[in-house]
């Protein structure tokens, strides 16, 4: 799609300097701008490059003062990056318009779909499921049994969603993710072989929440393993069975979180981060990447390292422990000083 | 589906106390029973929840004697946990009752399907792949050429079955799990590019394995990767080329094992165990989890720690480690008394 | 497929000792062969095998001269390794031949498909879509929108590649990797909630790469994530938006790179290793398994551990983190000792 100048400003409120009619395609960062893109200004910093991108429409500042000649159509507004994130979300809104129900795909005859879905080919839609309006279905997604999905909710490519899973509305679920597994529960036999202990729970999602690719998030034993509203997972993240997630908690990939532990909200974990299973972490808990939490977590701490201690702690720690070479040296440089003295004191 | 009292206590060979009419349709903790579930009372701690829980039916022990009036129908039976895991069982096995070829999906001519498959829309069996009796195939499934499964496995939507993949009697696959793929080989040239080493080998699952979602096994270089029999791994775990897990093994979420590595029977990994390539770990073995592991571990070892070390030995160590700055300090006064002590004894 | 050991031979340009007729459907290594495979014999420490070998045919040195009798038929090369690849290669070509549209399957009318092309059952490819010429895309795989992929590519099943995604020639990615799904960008809102930024960038795979089963590599924000020609990353890795990995870089399972981060060309990364956000790690970097990096790395470096530090003085400080506990008892040696000579210095 292409859009004018003058359209653009129109859509943000903004003024136009420059050629009304240039059209872009595309956006582009200003130092790396390319013909047909549209790019902004924002950061003093960054403003050397103005003068040089080959962007044909930049967004600035309404009192920005150019120092030299600028060859990009400038379109002048309040808050350059609001505006331009602005343009960004338009620009996602076009995908969302998909709408339709593609063929070859299965849906139950008992199901329920809501209006304006998009219900790509070859996806499944199991009995009594429930999508509701504006629900975004890639091809290749299952869906199992009793599944609902509330309104705006995106879900990607060959997303897996296991049978009595309830998401909420303007979820996004990315590709190959997984919800609802079977929780990993066996109880030893006499023998060394195990026994399955059936995982009868479900998932449950609510609303803005955002799920990685391929991470997955076992059913409860009993009962619900749950995403709190507006969660965010980033990818191959594993949720155990009963666990929760609270509120506007973010995690970054390659976290796993073991069964039963129950993490507040706004926490944010970084890559790699292990928990635990039966823990409770506080709410506004920082964990940093590739931390080992074998411990409660009280509320509004930043913890660091495996096993996991207070931030201030683990880096004053970690000096040391760089240096324990040097540490070693110096104890056994003093032992032989002491040996010294004392056979010099009984010399004496 | 709904189940009465009558009928349960029927099936448990217990007696029921109160309502025999009353009708379930899910279960529930006792702590948190809703009408209409099923709970079950095992552990004594948990009875003063038996006086106030909503769930319509309680599991109790035949001599249980209430103190209080308790409002739930109870039915006695012997073991009110092992009566619970059976109706659980029960539950899992009516999710055992789907049958039927669901249409479109693809099955090659050369392929041979036993009796009461379930074989889901959109899956995929290629050429001469051979499905037992009872197994049950989700949507979306990919089952590639010359693969074989045994009796009463199930498959869950999206797994991808590599050819040539062998895969016994009574496993569970769930959605995801990337079963065969290519091993990780490649031969450096002169130029500093690769040239991949084909795998030509397979990978072998024996009966009653459990593989979790989106967990990856890759094929043998030549020969089989093999995860003996009753072995359970869960979710996003990767078992690298030529390697070998051995009977009743259970991993958690997310380790990684490097290729030719070979595990024994009856050993325990956290989530996020690392184990290097070409190691031998024994039978019985635990591992803590985040563990790094660089060298081979004799049977009925409990190891912790990156690099991994006697679990003792790494505990012991971890509560110097976290006191790393105060040990620090103790040496520079002793560096002081030490200077101090020298000048003192050169004065005399 | 069977292959007669004259057709072999002639195949390598070697020369049949024993049974010409002999014939073999399989590979196996020389320590465990079996009737009706091709082993070969390169490192003489594996000689004494090739006396007992049940293998019906073994690749040897234009100048072996067995010590014992052999009943396998031999055939002599020049180099039987480079002989025995050459011939895995062939049979992997062989997988290749597989060719033409199955059904049913989902082409847009707008997408461009080339000569030679293999497209698999419940397979998806979108608007304005091109696959090279002998591309082979197997059966469930998701394609989006404006996606390229060069000749010769592989694309195994059930893998998701995002519009807009740029893929080379000869490059193979293996089951259920997702390429191109959303960067996990947020900011936050007063509230404690967050705004998704949207993600508008894409991913370009250069030529000959190779990607793992399930490994996910996000969009870039803006402009593109990379990875550059012959980067060969394993299973169950996430590559966040806005990296880059450089030419022929190899990765292990489960590595995880945070975003905007620039990894170098012929760069090996152990298994589980994690990269911060925001780094630039040089060329020709080696980097030990669950190794942590938080900063910079200079080319040809190899690190280790979390934080990784230069590899040699990581081995140095864990000699001595091992032993923590008995140099924490020698310091308390040593405090009493010092504690003695100074009491014993008062008196005097």
């Amino acid at each position: 799609m292409e859009f004018k100048a003058l359209n653009i400003a129109d859509f943000l409120q903004g003024t136009v300097e420059g050629d009304e009619q240039v059209s872009v395609n595309n956006v582009s960062k200003i130092e790396d701008g390319k013909p047909g893109t549209l790019a902004f200004l924002a950061n003093p910093k960054y403003e050397r490059y103005i003068y040089e991108t080959e962007a044909s429409i930049v967004l600035v500042r309404q009192d920005f003062k150019p120092e030299e000649p600028v060859k990009a159509t400038l379109i002048r507004v309040e808050d350059p990056y609001e505006a331009f994130a602005s343009l960004l979300e338009l620009y996602e809104q076009t995908k969302k318009l998909k709408q339709g129900i593609e063929q070859p795909s299965f849906i139950d005859p008992s199901a329920k779909v809501g209006e304006e879905v998009y219900f790509g080919a070859f996806a499944y839609l199991g009995q009594n499921s429930t999508l509701g309006d504006n629900v975004k279905v890639y091809p290749q997604t299952f869906i199992g049994s009793g599944v609902t999905i509330g309104k705006n909710t995106i879900i990607y490519a060959g997303a897996k969603i296991y049978d009595g899973t309830v998401i909420g509305a303007n979820c996004v679920i990315h590709a190959g993710a997984v919800i609802g597994s079977d929780g990993f529960g066996f109880a030893p036999k006499p023998d060394g072989s195990y026994r399955k202990i059936p995982q009868v729970g479900n998932v449950i999602l609510e609303d803005d929440v955002e799920i990685g690719a391929n991470t997955t998030i076992d059913c409860s034993t009993m009962g619900s393993t749950i995403i709190r509203k507006g969660a965010k997972l980033d990818n191959l993240i594993q949720i155990a069975h009963n666990c929760e997630v609270g509120e506007n908690t973010v995690m970054a990939a390659l976290v796993g979180i073991a069964g039963s532990s129950k993490v507040g909200k706004n926490c944010m974990f970084g890559g790699q981060v292990g928990i635990a299973g039966h823990l409770n972490i506080g709410d506004e808990v920082k964990i940093g990447a590739m931390s080992g939490v074998t411990n409660n977590i009280k509320s509004g701490r930043t913890v660091l390292g495996a096993p996991a201690m207070d931030h201030e702690q683990a880096l004053k720690t970690y000096v040391v422990y760089r240096r324990l070479p040097q540490l070693r040296s110096q104890l056994i440089d003093l032992q032989k000083e002491v040996a010294e003295l004392k056979s010099k004191l009984n010399e004496q």
